[in-house]
């Protein structure tokens, strides 16, 4: 490997209005080389990019920071590389730590090369024979999110209904088998045949539909789920909400996990059944996976035997290469990918 | 006593559209005259009825069932009494439970004279010295509606903040003075300025607004509640929930006890911050007093030394007479009354 690189970054050119665009982003080359070594005594750990998660909150973050407007984590900064979930591979030390050839995940910045302190970062075991790109997702933070959202937030019985929205997605698919796991009845709402299929075919649910051709929600859950749905996993707000709302039974819980539909609009849209909430009995609550980071040795224990044994599948939409990151993070907004979204920067 | 009355009874016209109006009830007087005597062996018990509950729900119960829209119990039948929680005397019983002279509370029509068959009835302890009325509120389902969804839905502790919408009703003004019990921070809305007062003044609240006199719900939260609120004990519903929203803390909790301005509109109004939910990571539940039917003995043993040791006040707006009591349960939606709404239907 050579001493030196002129480092690429996927960087946001100035904070978004309305839906992210490819335009939003730029790819840039340093016009300087980098040295892929730490300084002495910096306690900095340098690392080489290899797999990237693209989530929807990060559109959240390519927003302005306004106090009266939504905001989980700190904004991007225009000018400067974007950030998130990767795995990376260390290449030089001065943490005692970690060392050279070390498999890591953890935030990072979207670029080739990465210098850190390493906090909130986790060495990757790689006797676990696992692919690491799992790391960007069902074996870290959305993983976590699908496991704590489901189990904690939602506290399933067997035999209980389940409608998950988004179900093809990174969360969704995860949702759906841990439930079928659990005893439940099924089903997802997903954007095209192929993902309908998916749904299905691959992850065993007993039901799905694409929403794009009902022309009626209701009607769509009432078809599918005719005596109602005790627990709705929200990945996408707007409509759907307003048409599960109708369709839950008494005592139903709702795991808020995201509302991808509305993070970009101008208004978000408006809600008309919330008055169920009561009559329902309904519990509805928002959560991050965060929330959750003293269950992830539990929800290990529970995930890899899961892997092994292949009860549980996983499907990932990997795009190679960093100039492509910027189409794979925005095509999230348009149902784009199937499955998990990764971009792989670097053969391992 | 006569032996014989001629019953008057609050009936039902026909079922609603809009607004309860006084026009939709009727109170009659029977042709035929009724004898204060219940049938030996009929398991019967005939108690004259001394106070009538006037509450919200009751609006939902003249609307036409339809199973897409709210019901949470069973609809009132046109061309029958109207019912809701009283307090009675037992004037007869074939019943070995209950007999002559006995004080009881449960669910009654609104009528003089009542025959029932004493499901859900319950005995009152008359060596508890507190005024009959209260059974019809504090010490009855409104009572234990304040108790389970404030401590149980809720989880309050000492110190964070409370804000409570249509505060000076019957549950609102219990669940302000348990806050402030618990030493929590207490805001709370209420629709005139005499209402205000009385939140300041009677019950302690540390804040206070009129919401019908602010253009502006989220700067009046903003201006009593700068650091947010952990927890909303929702009645109204609507604008004030959109407004709320924003302003929740993180983790906080919305206990859903009602949502009083949505019940007769011909739409219901269109929220558009529940991506609030995710970000601020809120629980949002909707509940009915019976579901902590369980808890109401530890309930009793709270709030009867509260409200002998003058900890708890609690305010009742009594109206005498059957006949008026169309124009009391209508005054509910119009936001009549100052604290809970009784009906007085016979001296003791």
């Amino acid at each position: 490997m050579e001493n030196t690189v002129r480092n690429k970054q996927v960087i946001l050119r100035d904070y978004i209005e309305g839906f992210p665009k490819e335009s939003d982003l730029k790819v840039v080359t340093a016009s300087n080389t980098t040295e892929l070594k730490v300084k002495p005594g910096s306690m900095a750990v340098l690392v080489k990019n290899l797999y990237l998660s693209c989530d929807p909150y990060m559109g959240i973050r390519m927003r302005e920071p306004n106090p009266s407007t939504l905001a989980l984590i700190d904004a991007f900064v225009p000018g400067k590389p974007i950030a998130g979930f990767g795995v990376s591979k260390v290449i030089d030390s001065d943490d005692p730590v970690f060392e050279k050839g070390d498999y890591v995940w953890g935030l990072v910045d979207w670029e080739e090369y990465s210098t850190i302190h390493p906090i909130g970062i986790f060495k990757i075991d790689i006797n676990i024979n696992v692919p690491l790109s799992y790391y960007t997702g069902i074996l870290g933070m959305i993983g976590l999110t699908a496991y704590g959202g489901f189990f904690e937030i939602c506290s399933p019985k067997k035999g209980e209904t389940v409608f998950i929205s988004a179900a093809s997605g990174a969360v969704g698919q995860l949702v759906g088998q841990f439930a079928k796991l659990m005893g439940c009845y099924v089903v997802g709402s997903a954007g095209s045949k192929q993902k309908v299929d998916i749904l299905l075919n691959k992850f065993g649910f007993d039901d799905a539909f694409n929403y794009k051709e009902e022309p009626d929600l209701d009607a769509a859950l009432k078809r599918c789920l005719p005596q109602g749905i005790d627990i709705y996993f929200e990945n996408v707000g707007g409509k759907m909400l307003d048409a599960v709302l109708m369709n839950m039974k008494d005592n139903g819980r709702i795991a808020v996990c995201g509302m991808i539909s509305q993070y970009h609009l101008k208004a978000n849209e408006r809600i008309q059944n919330l008055p169920f909430v009561i009559v329902k009995k309904i519990k509805m609550q928002g959560f991050v996976c965060f929330d959750f980071l003293n269950s992830f040795p539990k929800f290990l224990e529970f995930v890899l035997p899961c892997i092994k044994e292949r009860k549980l599948i996983y499907v990932e939409d990997i795009v190679e290469g960093l100039e492509n990151g910027p189409a794979a993070l925005v095509g999230l907004f348009h149902g784009q990918n199937v499955g998990k979204q990764v971009l792989k920067v670097a053969r391992e």
